[in-house]
């Protein structure tokens, strides 16, 4: 098993507005993905969609303003099972945030690409709550990296690639070098954002 | 044992300018910290400054265009021992970088931490190769990742604390939440920038 940890301080008097970002379909689309809907509540499944593919998850607890974790219900073939957890504590004018995707089964180049995605995003949840503006994707490209201006907005070929593609700030063309293992495993599961009515 | 993971691809048509960026003093100056010094040979020593600490980074392997491997031969007691490698393929017109810290003895909050500045300076590494501008320590907080900008420029209060600082792009003030664990640590070790005279 392997794990992606991060953490960021996010200057903000309290917990909450961080709480709010992550636990809000408005929140979080704020930060990670324009197209987010769902139910935050527990029990509840949030849907993060990029075109045309996504990622559902399960909120699996949530404490006010300390923890909130999420499992992974539907996505590319890695993520399935795995889980997300967000532990918050406030320390003087920041909240402090631990990020933990833990359960991968191997260290794949995948989550390689991952863990420097989920960092990106980090920063972007950091940018909405200390000046009001995340960058989420599908904008991510050019406003969370402003790097591979070539690659933005380039459409994706399938659910899985695109999953990738939103996640990672890549298109899905092998030119992009992801590798064959995250291309495989996504082209082989269902993309949950064709196949499923959105509530 | 723990480790960080990360992958990015650079859009250049071959290895060499990222294989430059991680093996000369002027390319490791361009998107990690403006003060490096050193030897970029094997078994030379690799001298990154961030006031008034820092890492030294013995350079264990080399092959042109593939593979540079470092062993953190000094700074925050985590670090001690820790490998650092970089893998580097070539797939149409990206460089894949594969980037493991390896070796940490405890998935501690401060890991969590360099995890995520390890992705900003990746991107900054990105940024150099694909744009001819990276985003250097000690600008760092406010070029690579546009936040906390009330922390950029603040002085650092010590070395292992501006270590943190300057890795991970926040002051080595308690407020910043960072922790009391690097905290500690930093301080407990010397600063081999405060205590080695600079070649």
């Amino acid at each position: 098993m392997a794990d992606i940890l991060h953490r960021i301080g996010v200057k903000t008097r309290s917990p909450e507005k961080v709480y709010d970002a992550l636990t809000t379909v408005e929140g979080l689309a704020g930060w990670w993905t324009d197209d987010t809907k769902g139910s935050g509540d527990v029990g509840g499944v949030l849907e993060f969609r990029f075109p045309p593919g996504g990622f559902d998850m399960e909120v699996v607890e949530l404490r006010p303003s300390e923890r909130v974790a999420w499992r992974v219900a539907d996505g590319p073939e890695e993520w399935i099972g795995t889980t997300i957890d967000w532990d918050l504590r406030q320390d003087g004018d920041y909240t402090i945030v631990l990020f933990k995707h833990q359960g991968w089964k191997e260290p794949v180049e995948f989550m390689h690409h991952c863990s420097t995605k989920w960092a990106t995003f980090l920063m972007s949840l950091k940018s909405l709550v200390e000046i009001g503006e995340g960058a989420p994707a599908p904008g991510t490209c050019r406003s969370a990296t402003g790097t591979e201006p070539s690659q933005a907005g380039r459409p994706a070929a399938g659910g899985g690639q695109s999953v990738i593609h939103s996640l990672v700030t890549v298109t899905s063309s092998s030119s992009d070098g992801i590798g064959s293992t995250p291309m495989r495993s996504g082209t082989r599961r269902r993309a949950p954002g064709r196949t499923r009515p959105r509530r």
